[in-house]
């Protein structure tokens, strides 16, 4: 098995030497993420400018390749550059230190990546440990990727589909159990700070709180890692309302031209 | 009604500012873009760094207000910041210089301008003229958006859904319509130019076609667009393949915990 291992918080971070290490005892192991920190990134992409790659080097030994871009960018230019002729098996996004749950998923590097692993036909694992603690055990997460790995390298994926997970950053013993989620409605109630630099001009700063809603519901996935559940939500990047097709046709929408003419 | 207008192709682009021309005979208009092009961002957000607002001047008059970010970033600042007491009665992002459909929904600057709009709870609109040539007639579009903007101000949207919309480069009696569709599966087969810098090392270069295999389908927002209709898709931010969550608990997924405990 060939697996591709990127993530959004630079090549450099313990949470993809974790994740690296660990499935280095059952694959073939290629690294190649961001050389720099690629946090809410979103599923950017650079189009404007070329990309660079050097290989990177950790205690002394090959680790992987540092690409000046983008979550998005590093997956696309492994899979249609570096790797070109040869197959990957899967794809793993992470560890990403921090929570990738609810409206988080939209802005997320570390989701992105994963995402244009589906999009490039590849199966694709995004995995965070939900916690943004300084220096974390990602150790058990890593643990439960291999384990994840091998069930997805064996039963595959459902069609366009990837798999978004977040581990609570508890001790194994601690973890309540897996649940198969949804992304769930928390949100950010956030506002700017408006402060003044030295030479007294403002600047603004987005801060913000994380609310959720669904205190109750295990079917979220925020609250399943709230209450030490490991959740895994599918996710694609079809982003179609198709409930509110026929809606909006039947409220008129198409016969929008006929009014424009009118006038 | 107020409204405000964004964009991905920064605030001194001729598809903005012949949008909030349009606009400004039927409501109030505050535009606030990036300062630059942003082109292909996805929904990047600036949460390391804080963020700059400059008044932005055209023909003599104030225009707008550029900011020094991404269009998620310049729709939260106006939202929760430049605008905070003002009521907003529709965002409208765009018109941007080129096509937005299918799998570029993902990528595009200019729907994630009114992803976050919906996100923020305003009735969102992103608006893409489908043609690369230089120079576009952007008059017929931003009289649709004016349409639209009506419709949607009555009519109102789906709960979380925005409409993309996609305007054929073509005369107005050439439009055959316009049809609710779907986000289509064209996608790009893309590859990546090496070349060698001035030094001799090499660099990456994103290059790439677009195939549209749903050539016959009208239903698709692609195809509806290549045969001159003007496509609008509601689309959500809701990523969880719902289909996909009673197939993965089939699958066990679920229990790969306890395979682990057995190692």
């Amino acid at each position: 098995m060939h697996i591709l291992v990127s993530n959004d918080d630079g090549i450099n971070s313990e949470g993809i030497y974790a994740l690296a290490m660990e499935l280095r005892k059952i694959a073939d192991v290629t690294v190649v993420a961001p050389e720099k920190q690629m946090s809410a990134v979103g599923h950017a992409i650079t189009v404007q400018y070329p990309l660079r790659v050097n290989p990177f080097y950790k205690n002394g030994e090959l680790f992987g390749y540092a690409v000046d871009g983008t979550p998005a960018d590093a997956v696309k230019l492994a899979v249609k550059a570096l790797l070109k002729d040869k197959k990957i098996d899967l794809l793993i996004s992470g560890i990403n230190h921090g929570t990738n749950t609810s409206i988080n998923i939209i802005y997320s590097g570390t989701v992105s990546a994963a995402t244009e692993g589906t999009i490039l036909g590849i199966p694709s694992i995004a995995i965070s440990l939900a916690t943004y603690a300084p220096n974390p055990d990602f150790s058990f997460a890593a643990k439960f990727a291999v384990k994840l790995a091998e069930f997805v390298f064996k039963n595959g994926l459902p069609k366009g589909t990837l798999l978004n997970v977040n581990v609570p950053p508890v001790s194994e013993n601690e973890i309540k159990g897996v649940l198969v989620t949804r992304q769930g409605s928390a949100f950010w109630d956030d506002w700017f700070e408006i402060r003044k630099d030295p030479n007294g001009r403002d600047y603004y700063w987005l801060a913000g709180r994380f609310i959720n809603y669904e205190q109750g519901d295990l079917s979220a996935d925020h609250t399943a890692v709230q209450n030490n559940y490991i959740s895994i939500t599918p996710i694609h990047f079809d982003l179609t309302n198709y409930k509110a097709i026929d809606e909006l046709k039947k409220s008129g929408l198409e016969n929008l031209l006929k009014s424009l003419d009118k006038d």
